[in-house]
């Protein structure tokens, strides 16, 4: 017998009488001739940070991988199973994106889990662990500032992961190049689940700064 | 100075003066007390399968995971970075989620790659090609069955994908002790971009059919 | 001669034909019955940062200290001349303030001077140099964070050095009595220079938040 | 929670309608640019005697030390933390202001409680005493001048207080160097709060006389 959970079969009802059928012949489309999105975006898996949401963005628009933390491991051409690197490859050599967004976002468990040297491990395979020692030299730096409060080093660690991301992105012989030749941008976000705020880094100094909404 | 492309900063726009503005209640209530998600969703990257339109979810309802082509691989307990596996340890493990949906979609580019093997590398590291190799045992099947069409070939790679994913989750010992207890139930589900079909996977017999919409 | 440079005299004749003119009433019961403010304001000398300013305060309304820093030494009862506790003690034991707001601001050149230790003295005294050393172990801590930008060492530390000032206040007897019986509160701000924001200090956590401003 | 006193909120949002929107422009600019100041002011705390009010100075114009009575204390190059004398040397060395106004005036409390020997302390520590004690001398000469009123003793004091902070001003090599070489002017002033008139102290003979006001 196939077999949803309710809230997915209640919510795909939704979707075929509201935006599939308002937008039908854009998914038609976009079946027949393929996907061609402007923007890759690599974001975070949590649950209240979806990037088609927070972009607003319609079908075949964003092209969106999502792990946790939102975190681009450094070029290893290597003869491991590398899925950010093959998103990566994909988005930027196949489907020739113009802008990279890395989207990291407020209150991320991965984050936390990186700040937190004393937690247990989560399963005994330790995959969290690992994956977040990505960014352990910064993790430690960030934890032994102990006059910043929890929630600032929070935000600290979670705005040093999106450049430390950024960096391994123009480790990939693809991606500078094409950033050389002005064909690829390179961006940097953060979003504020409470308030909603849209934080982008300047690309000058890697400081988080709110966009002019005019 | 923070820059975004024009298309995210018009949609950031439409997200703050419409979904937000709508529920911004939920959103504070969500930072505040934290995610907790029923569901883990194991989608494809393709930006014309964005599983929060598909199941028109709203902030907080699913969790996350997207690389190319869906895959999970198998558990490997060693010292290399594992995004997935660190993806599905912190849903299962951290947010008990209840239910991991694993969703492929039509018309897949990475499953495309996976069956054409003669196909040049994307870039020298070939980090697609290392990534769909996870089913290159299957792809060589279906690849020699000459009698079927080259749809029908990449829907069966799709939906063979899915089943091997699922598969390989419970290949962690995290996931079938869960399942076993009945506190952790596997799906698998496959969009037709085109039609906006959504396929069920039945549990018993790994065929994927219409679900009742009743 | 009296001489004053013209810009004070301009502006001091806009003062009699405008505030004056309008408030005179208010100026003069304020001379009759004494000064009567609610609230001490702690701020920076930066001329770019005015309490009056930013919170819109007429005659009488904040009994108001500004220092390089916005710092507030630990409680020291020894024989020299503290002029900041000095006009903390009037604040409080005379003037019987209910509120006390340690409000610090972007950009501040004396955090700035706090975060760089490889800057000469300005002068031969170096009473800057000493001044800001009232935070140097934070200030150590923070430039040691070489994984976060310039701007994003000061803003920590701007604020850091507004929850010190904070827990440096009630080392006094007089502010720890009063704050114990509910008869003072104490609060933090932090005032963004280019784009007006004030972030509110999180009284729980430390943390620096916008206020609601419905 | 983050809590401000709602009267601050209140200003908060005023300031943000009124001259924040008026002037964002300038504020942007100040905080692009940095601050630079032409004068420093050197005032009391009194809620009564905002400089930037009677001066009606806009985001930028004034570098603002307040203390109460306004008072510069000597040149002391030890090992104390010296908030004057910080300021000072912050606005005079990094600023380059041109001038410096030490402003007083009337029913100034710091004054009266030097006028008042016979007053107790306000708090054990008593660092009104202590501090009001750099004009104990003066302070003692003016109580015992028994056939001026109390309200002339208080003005007398008042503008020899700033007298006082000009002559300290001097004892400061980086004052007395600039002011030697016309690069720096030092000024006093006493402020009305009854009737608003700004009083300007003539350099050649200390005296207070109103300015021409053509």
């Amino acid at each position: 017998m196939p077999h949803l959970p309710d809230h997915l079969l209640t919510g795909y009802r939704n979707f075929m009488s509201g935006r599939y059928l308002a937008e039908s012949g854009r998914y038609r489309s976009l079946a027949r001739e393929g996907q061609s999105p402007e923007t890759m975006i690599i974001a975070c898996c949590d649950s209240r940070a979806a990037p088609e949401a927070i972009f607003d963005a319609g079908p075949g628009e964003l092209f969106v991988l999502r792990n946790v933390g939102n975190l681009v491991p450094p070029y290893a051409p290597d003869d491991q199973f590398h899925s950010t690197s093959a998103a990566l490859e994909f988005g930027v050599q196949s489907l020739k994106v113009k802008n990279i967004v890395v989207m990291g976002h407020g209150r991320c468990g991965g984050i936390r889990a990186a700040l937190d040297s004393t937690a247990a491990p989560l399963s005994p395979g330790d995959f969290i662990g690992k994956w977040m020692s990505l960014i352990a030299p910064a993790a430690e730096t960030v934890s032994s500032s102990t006059f910043m409060t929890a929630t600032e080093r929070q935000t600290a660690l979670e705005r040093i992961s999106i450049r430390y991301s950024i960096a391994n992105l123009r480790t990939f012989p693809c991606v500078s190049i094409l950033e050389g030749k002005g064909r690829l941008s390179l961006h940097g976000a953060w979003f504020d689940i409470s308030t909603g705020e849209l934080w982008v880094m300047n690309k000058d100094t890697g400081d988080f700064e709110r966009p002019e909404m005019t």
